[in-house]
Parts: structure tokens; sequence; C-alpha cells
């Protein structure tokens, strides 16, 4: 009964989300043998401001905005 | 001090919130002998469309509007 | 499908796990109206070395054993 | 860059785990559109008797030994 | 590669964020010997309704709004 | 009442742990005006085979041993 957390920047349209644990849980009952039906997955969505690496904020890093000009978060 | 965590469905009440809060932490204290005070407790809600079984999302699942028919989530 | 994680100083036996797993999904079906068998509980339980409050690392503010000696970990 | 969190009953061998880091990966960096270097993956496991559904411990509903029994934690 | 999760009270202004997540990852690099640009910082901010000690939401102990009045949540 | 979690690679000895809790919590009470004692951190250990970047166990990576060979976990 895995349960799964994908932790991602914010925004992102609920088809991405709906793609996203689709494929995760195929892949995950896939590999370790488990009915598709017991993965829960939880998705949780941070603001850039509440997201940083190397000690500074992605909201000053990339900007305030979600888009996907080259960053991956 | 033990440090508990309650992910649910997104939209419940405050009373709700103050009812729970108060049974687990009673239960807790009851159980693991330590002192309520030291119990913290966080409630994190989710979107049903950042909360998916089985690789649906339970926005598709159950609908997009938070309710209790039949549905516990 | 409410999922609760507890954390706690490690060392407790199975007994007080048992009894803490039945009270608290007991406290959340009844308050947040959801079926029991939709409660899923997940026990994270912490060395006294990787807990800390106030700057200590418990092992060095309790010692290193497990015990009830009016600590509530 | 997604952080993924995986949480599953404790035992599984190394070589399930490097199939589902990869399918995981895969299947995040393909739907969410990030590079796949840029995915993290933490893998949490737990012993039986510290994961309930229902209010009983895996641990006394499956038996305490890990295995594939038609069990899917 | 840390990744380090710091809860709060909900409200801080940015200025407060970009001030903990420069501090703690200046802490965490130097205190564990890693390079500052390989820790991650994930913020999760918590409404008073969804924050609980000693069984009581910090919404009915401290007033709804978020404030510095004593208050260190 | 912030509540910390440092997740790192495992086989710290505590006089880091020590060190890092001692910082970070200095770190946070300073930058988020709250008082030290009000600091709760937990340090979760991952073995490098429960931790993969880019789809890749460490233990792949890295090699099994923990080690400070250039490596940041």
């Amino acid at each position: 009964m895995p349960v799964i957390t994908i932790r991602i920047g914010k925004g992102r349209p609920i088809d991405k989300k709906r793609a996203v644990v689709e494929a995760v849980t195929k892949a995950v009952a896939e590999t370790l043998d488990v009915k598709p039906e017991w993965v829960t997955i939880l998705i949780e969505e941070y603001d850039r401001e509440n997201w940083a690496t190397g000690g500074q904020l992605h909201a000053d890093k990339f900007g305030p905005g979600y888009g996907k000009a080259g960053v991956d978060d």
C-alpha cells in the first residue's frame, strides 16, 4: 500500500497532475508488484518563495511567476 | 513529544478540526503515556486534484467539490 | 482516506503501538466521519540522537536509553 | 526540482528499489517536463508494526515477516 | 544533498523567508560539510486552525490572525 | 513553534548531529524571531539505497559505504 508524495513547484494545470499520477502509479505498481488500486499519491505544491536551493529562494532565483522557461521546479 | 500529521481532503469546517485534534491528542496521550501538552498536531489539507488512488485524481473520481456523499477523503 | 503520521521516540513495545493505532483510528473516524478502514497510520520512530528541542539533542538532554522516567518522547 | 517520497513496507531487495526509482523518475520527468537529473527520490521503509490500516497493525493483519503472499505493502 | 523542511505558522513576509533559508543553509553546510548549493529547503506554512498543541487549535489559543504578540508559531 | 526536518545520508557521528541542531536552531530562532526552546528538529537518515537522483540510487552512484570523498549526501 505505497504512499507516494510528489513535491513540486506550484501552478501546473490539472492535466499535468492527471498525467503524473497515472504514470507514477503504473511505474510503482509494475516495479514493486503491487496492485495499482493500492497506490496513494499526494501532490504537494510549493510557492517559489517557499522553496530554496543554495540558500536562495526560487522566487529570487527564477522570478515570482511560475513558468517553464528553462526552470525545472 | 509526539508530532502527529493528519492529511485529509480539503474543506472541513473548523469545528471538525477542533474535534479531531482534541480526540487524537487524548488518544495519543492515554495510549503512549505522554502529557497532552506535549502532543503537537499538524493538519494538512489536500485539494482533490492533489490526491490520487489507483492512478486517478480524486477530482476526477469524486467530482471537484468537497462533500460527504459517501466519500471518505 | 486520511493518512496519519505519528512521530515518536524510538523503543515502545508493539502493544503500545497496537493501542495507539486503534485509539487514533477511532478518534479520527468518529470526529471526521470517515470509515475506520479508510484510515492509514504510519508510525515513525526517532532515536534520541535524531530529535532535538531548544538546540539540544534528546540523547544529551535525557540520556541515550529510552525510558519513561518523566520523559515524554 | 521535484522531490518524491515513496513510503513502502520494509524488506524489498535493492534491485526492486533500483527499478522503482528508475521508472518513477522517467514517469515524473516525462509528464511534468523536468530533466531527470533534477528528480530526487527518497524511499522510506516501514516495519509492519509501524503501519496500520483500519486501526490494525499490519504485523497483526499479515504476520510479522515481509513477503508477497497476496499482500501489497 | 540534504533536504530540509521548515514548518511554521502562516504569514511571514518574504524577507523573513529569505533570511531563514540563507541562515539555515549556511548552518547546515558548515556543520555537515556539504556544499551550500546541494542544500534544498522547503517551507511549509500552516494556518492556525491547522496547528494544535495540547489538543487545542492555535486559532483558539492565540486568535485567528498571525502576529508576533508573544506567540512563537 | 517551528518543526524542522533534516533529511541526510545515513552515518554521521553524533557530534555532527549535535553541531547541526545547535546551529540550525540558532539560525531559525534569530531569523524568525522565535525562542530557541520552541524549535523542534527531527533528523531523518537515509541509506544510500533509499536515496536517488536522476533515476539512480546513490548506492550505485557513490558506492555502498558512507564517506565524505567528495560526496555531499
